[in-house]
């Protein structure tokens, strides 16, 4: 075949069907007001974070110059992982170079053929994919339905199980039932494992995230993905759990063994973001004043974390919104079916911290016009 | 299940078997020798190029904040792309925040259930789990083996079908026969997936990789993987293609499109290395004259790439040889069954062209010393 023709075909279909989309540079000196992305608390343009993330570089080099075993694993990684353990409240943790490695490794490294895995349906892709390189039987659970969840568990008694949940859903901005899925999994034997991508540095106290609130940090039947990427605003994952866990990923995690160790420039950015959240408790109740200020303002539900889904009655009517915002100055991003787990085409406003006071009033004021005008 | 206990089982056989791995943190002035890991050019620590990572740091912030179809692509993942295509002859290059994620990308894009996948034996770990990920059928080819390959093509006329390769393998340092594999690529229709994790920078002209030095840059039954975290010293991977194949990534690659865009650091920290190595057009030839001469000096083949593989004749004798050359203020790393693909223990020394000339000169002296004492 022709494989050209075969990727201009593709690229075709997507075209005609409204669903191409293109890459656009922004600049370092972008004077847009960034409500799109997902670096919460403004953390990975802090001087101290920048500064860092600098220094790490100056220190150790661009690199860690090797995988984790032979010599890529630099002090600045241990002291990552033992500060964002104690903070979380884990006996230990493993830093890797994306928070997908960190999905992907948690889930390949604990079950395999014959074992089972029940996925929340709304789950992030990273773990969808990590469900299929483990080779698991996977059962959909209805999304945030314990008793779905309860019923699949009760339908397969001794099978190692895995149960897959986000702490906070990023498109609909809902919370997991922590504690009782938790609660399941200790009565069936089950693994419930939590993503918090979207949970720390956003909820519960100071930042710890929805596990540390719900009382579930160092429980048995749990494990947390915390991502480096977004509130704490670097690049990379970490896996939470008990030191025999973080040691058996260490000996049998693919994408932990195989992979360069993470940047030290990005370990070193996503300690000082957690060394700042630390010194200031209160940062994440900026978002949550925020949010819920900015929910008020658009008629729409507060969410459970930062981020604001804003439904629209049409495709066509959220992207025009999306443009008359940026138009204004302000990104926002743009949902829109297949990318939507319910059809509902949506803006999703993140509600970041480290907008100033006057671009955050600026940014409210438009949104609540624009969405006035296309809703 | 008490999941606690199982991990620790898991560790504790580990332990029996012998094959318990730990990590050890190293500090920024570590004054050992390092001829373990994947920098094969020094660059990672070049001031240059720690410079560049830093300025980036201090510039963009500690990450790019969003998935690069949000807000998370910046100049300077615009400017890396097209340099390195530029550089290594090809019209589109696509920036992944690992090499791994490049690789998942790569074929679980272009393949899925009922395509065929022609896997080299010895591929590494990522294009392993891309294959599996894909739900392709694989089908292993005897390693370097262009007319067992033939033979699988020719018993699968008219399926879509992905040839996956390294240019230079990692643990035996062989070449892998591109020219052949691409010609019968073209013969069948099929597409040839060379990872130049250990290629570029290494071999070919300036350091093009071993795909430019076989007159294949820009062949249509060939796209590439480039690793940013090797001879290029700092993190992330880069696919190397047609402008469609770029484009249908952007659109189809989960690993790309659900993942946060590669920190500022480290990209620019790999454009300064592809700069720096532009500009010093014989840096590649200091790696083959120390790979060609250590092998001289320890009686074995010299390989293709930076990768001087010395069979050892037991694995207590790769470990002991491995901690006299550490007591002698030199790392190398030691590779023992199961990861080896034949069984056989070796060292693994990495001819890196950033050690200067008389640490060079003690390194060979005591490697030479130390392979006498234990082969």
């Amino acid at each position: 075949m022709n494989w050209e023709q075969w990727f201009a075909e593709r690229v075709a279909e997507r075209e005609a069907a409204g669903l191409r989309r293109i890459l656009k540079p922004r600049g370092a000196d972008d004077p847009v007001i960034d409500l799109a992305g997902n670096d919460y608390l403004g953390l990975s343009t802090h001087p101290d974070v920048r500064r860092a993330a600098a220094d790490a570089a100056l220190t150790w080099g661009a690199g860690s110059g090797a995988s984790r075993l032979v010599t890529g694993t630099l002090e600045v990684h241990q002291q990552l992982e033992e500060e964002l353990a104690e903070f979380t409240g884990w006996p230990a943790a493993l830093a890797f170079s994306t928070g997908y490695h960190a999905n992907l490794s948690v889930v390949a490294a604990l079950v395999g053929k014959g074992d089972l895995i029940v996925s929340d349906a709304h789950v992030h892709a990273s773990l969808i994919d990590a469900a299929r390189l483990s080779r698991a039987e996977v059962a959909v659970a209805a999304h945030n339905d314990a008793a779905d969840v309860a019923r699949i568990l009760a339908a397969n008694p001794g099978r190692r199980t895995l149960v897959l949940v986000e702490s906070i859903y990023s498109v609909l901005g809902d919370a997991a039932p922590l504690r009782e899925l938790a609660d399941l999994c200790a009565d069936h034997g089950a693994l419930l494992v939590v993503d918090e991508a979207h949970g720390v540095g956003v909820v519960g106290d100071g930042g710890r995230g929805l596990v540390h609130a719900a009382g579930l940090a160092g429980h048995p039947n749990v494990v947390v993905t915390v991502t480096l990427s977004k509130a704490l605003g670097a690049q990379g994952g970490v896996l939470l759990g008990p030191a025999s866990f973080r040691e058996h990923l260490v000996n049998a995690a693919r994408p932990f063994i195989f992979d360069t160790g993470l940047a030290p420039a990005s370990a070193a950015g996503a300690l000082a973001s957690l060394r700042h959240l630390r010194a200031h408790h209160d940062l994440p109740t900026v978002i949550r004043t925020r949010v819920t200020g900015l929910a008020d303002l658009l008629g729409v539900e507060a969410p459970a974390g930062a981020v604001l889904s804003v439904p629209m009655p049409s495709p066509h009517a959220a992207l025009a919104a999306q443009a008359a915002c940026l138009a204004g100055g302000v990104r926002v991003a743009c949902f829109r079916p297949p990318s939507v787990p319910d059809g509902i085409s949506r803006l999703r406003i993140t509600t970041n911290a480290g907008v100033d006071g006057a671009d955050w009033k600026h940014a409210c004021d438009l949104l609540a016009r624009v969405c006035e005008e296309h809703r």
